[in-house]
């Protein structure tokens, strides 16, 4: 493994790697590999949980941070990704993590550059987002085992997710029933997975209901939320209704509060598990960055 | 100790520790108990001196820093502070120091948060700045010894000081007679203070002559600049024809050069105590990191 | 050796001094003398390479960096860099390194300030980058050895170029023979050097043919970019046709491409010393940092 950019490129074994190292991070019993080393964090979107997330794994490990500061940078100068990143590599830098608004942005320029530099991926358009996958995974397998044959509901906007790509190409690997639950407008029939028609049927024996965020900042058209909230927001009562009663509620967040879900269900006892992905994200990125980085 | 959200939840007991382990942190006789910790600088409005000084003091007690960018957070994606917090929490940062626009905006956001992070208020609206009036009192005690009975003035923008009320509230309690001076548009006639008409009134047999800062940014209306600097601007005329000779003249900074004094005395040696208040601010911020975050 | 504000300033012993001290630093036979240390990083125009290598630079010295937000900070209330730095100053900060746009400000604030702070250029207007001279100084005797009675043609946007006025002076120390090369409104006829008519007149026997980047930024007035290219751009025709083979191509970044040089040229052979000047600015910088603020 040299790279992070998508959940394709790794095996099952890569991926089973990745997550036995994060719960001995978790555990205290691994102990960095990469102490010294140095790492850019390019966010050319915004972040906090997934680029505090990153910083405090490599200051758990010992690594040095970089925050690029994108808008006084070169690359606003017009320098291409291609040529800022292999002077960073010059300069010592030994990896970065990248977030961008173009989808397979970090693939292009990995061939494109002539260094040993890793490449993390930490979302590219609605492209993929490897680590949030993999911590959803490390989340899912904590309380449930196995996914084999569980069954996965992802509802919302999944058009526009690269949370939800990344997690289908994952749980795929794994032999999870993937059921997709979303209006027309947020589609993706692309996708290797079960079509619903409401959110009822999404969440009858669902073993995972995963809520998407919806993501105004990547919406052409406005959508009619009134609705939206009608049919997919989850309340406390679809829930007694509807589904399973130890099913997991999963986010991705930051939440749109009162719209993916109530502030009744995020702050009570089905909302832990939100933050508690927040808290795993952690351990799975020091583990990501000692498997690239490190000498194990 | 858990927080420190503004000088009125504090006992004198409680000030006094701080001001104690500060001493300590400047002469060499303390050493860190929170080596290790994550701490985030969450900074709303603009600053230098006081995330500088954070930073700093986090730095010389081996605390990791999180400079949060505001501007491209999941605060600008709408995301509220108590989830924001929450998640940080998750991630293992384990105090954050605010400076916001909005008074009381911590000790809300506090009350709403299910966990154990420790708030620090590095400012919020025209509330409290507390580890301001820590570091004044600090500075004052070194010249003065006990502020019981001591003539403080306080001059300028009360209205929209944080710092001036934070100074009340400190000094109130270790007994200090307080004066405010200032123009009708500055007034605040809220606080338990002694009123005085003229800067000569105020500076007559005064301990402390406390400037503030005219805080453009948050005025309503203009001020009659001409008229203000006549009647509250310090110059060595006034001061060698109203003061002690020993007053001490203390300013919260950034000074504006020659409105509220004139760049004669900022720059001789009256002036030195304004750079002493920066260079105390460390010692107390270390003190306050420690007992939030350390074992002691 | 105090402060770092332009190569002028510097004896030929100093220069070889901080280039031997960077070569111990390159083989790993010098340790840093200023572990623990505090710097601030004070960046108004826009860097990567610069502010990225300091603060590599910083980190394997053992420095704290402190990266100022000059958006965020008391500049933009308005406070003067005199005031700002005599603050930094008694916070705990040693050493200031400072990109600016204006030519002189370092020069200028060090005059006026009252305090032992070290300046340290990183660029100011288009007066001088010594970092930049030093380290392309390094690169070259490298390749060379010994810069006396060398061929160093400059070609391009001297007139903005601080980096073409720091290399004038630090190669007139050293006995090398510069020669520019510049359409009419990039001229800058103030420096002592040999004045060349062509591209091909530039480049026959050079040594070294350093390119400069059109900076769009400092520019008044739109360029004829079309006959720059054709009079100016290096391709590898023109390569071949003038120079000697083993001359050094050299250019302080970003490149425009396919602007100053072929994107054959750079992808390529020559493109090399590009990406090894900034390699080497790491050690140049630890050099000065070290030198600074150590105790050798």
């Amino acid at each position: 493994m040299k790279n992070l950019i998508d959940i394709k490129s790794l095996s099952k074994e890569q991926i089973l790697e990745i997550l036995e190292l994060a719960e001995k991070f978790e555990n205290g019993t691994a102990v960095s590999s990469c102490q010294g080393s140095h790492v850019a964090l390019i966010f050319c979107e915004n972040s906090t949980r997934t680029s505090i997330s990153f910083e405090m794994a490599a200051n758990k490990l010992g690594i040095h941070v970089y925050n690029f500061d994108t808008n006084k940078s070169s690359l606003s100068k017009g320098e291409s990704l291609k040529d800022t990143i292999e002077n960073l590599y010059e300069i010592g830098i030994q990896g970065v993590v990248i977030r961008h608004s173009e989808s397979g942005i970090l693939d292009k320029t990995k061939k494109e550059v002539n260094c040993q530099i890793a490449f993390i991926n930490a979302g590219d358009g609605n492209n993929a987002h490897p680590t949030q996958a993999l911590l959803d995974f490390y989340t899912m397998r904590k309380h449930l085992g196995s996914v084999e044959g569980k069954k996965i509901a992802i509802i919302g906007d999944i058009r526009h997710s690269r949370v939800a790509h990344s997690n289908v190409d994952l749980l795929n690997k794994f032999g999870a029933k993937i059921y997709f639950c979303a209006p027309k407008y947020f589609e993706d029939a692309t996708q290797e997975v079960i079509f619903t028609k409401s959110l009822e049927e999404a969440l009858k024996d669902a073993d995972v209901a995963m809520f998407l965020r919806i993501q105004n900042e990547r919406l052409e058209d406005r959508i009619p939320l009134f609705d939206y909230i009608h049919d997919y927001g989850l309340t406390t009562k679809k829930l007694q209704q509807f589904a399973k009663k130890d099913v997991l509620i999963m986010h991705p967040g930051p939440v749109n509060r009162d719209v993916e879900m109530s502030s009744e269900i995020l702050d009570g006892e089905y909302g832990k598990v939100i933050l508690e992905q927040a808290h795993n994200g952690v351990f799975v990125r020091m583990a990501v960055l000692d498997l690239l980085l490190g000498k194990q």
